[in-house]
């Protein structure tokens, strides 16, 4: 198992970036991945967070979702306090390698640190020149 | 209609930041939040960008998503060249207001620059000590 994070540079090649069966993920300066979390069965996203490049490994290598924590500086395994594990149904990349997608289905009740299922329980609504916050009561939401 | 793109500051409350109805969207030190975009009919994810508070303001007015492009360095309206515009059916935003998730009905076939309707056409699938990518065939994408 490589641990330690290393993955193949990505080509400056477009259309093996593009087409290309090589996973050789763009991380960012930090050193990061934006990670998309949705839920396998119903479809709605549930989370998203980032990964670094030993998060993505382990991603893949145990079938459970780990990210890197930016605010405590350390990786970190979905669940690993809450119990609420991410289990990867499949992961997929986008065109230029640079945003993973994981669907997922949560072992417990609650993606987010709020109990809620998803951390995506407030619709965006322009009212006059601004906007509020709406937030989605139980079963309406996806 | 305010185009500057200003929007109110985040509380430093996490209480308000998190069940308030105030939306105070968190940018980064670029001043971008990222969005997620999915279907609003399918439910999978199209594509992944980001908005500055312009973009973010002008999808809110014209439902229509706009974005920065971080490689042209300018906003983007999404279709303006391709045609492929995305009519936002519903905005969201997360717990901690730092991320967008955009549902939207995609007014052509392409979300994404390749032809494809979503930018996630390629599944990554573990191999060895390494990982490479599965092109999805049409019709097996959700």
């Amino acid at each position: 198992m490589i641990m330690d994070g290393s993955f193949q540079s990505p080509s400056s090649n477009k259309s093996e970036l593009e087409e290309g069966r090589a996973f050789t993920p763009r991380f960012d300066q930090a050193g990061l991945i934006p990670a998309i979390v949705s839920d396998a069965a119903g479809g709605g996203v549930l989370m998203f967070a980032y990964m670094n490049a030993e998060a993505l490994h382990r991603t893949i290598e145990s079938g459970e979702a780990h990210f890197w924590s930016r605010s405590r500086n350390a990786l970190w395994r979905k669940g690993e306090t809450s119990g609420n594990r991410l289990l990867v149904q499949e992961l997929l990349t986008d065109c230029d390698q640079d945003v993973i997608w994981v669907k997922a289905r949560l072992s417990g009740e609650a993606a987010c640190h709020t109990g809620r299922p998803s951390c995506f329980y407030r619709r965006i609504r322009g009212e006059g020149e601004g906007a509020i916050l709406e937030i989605i009561v139980n079963g309406e939401h996806p």
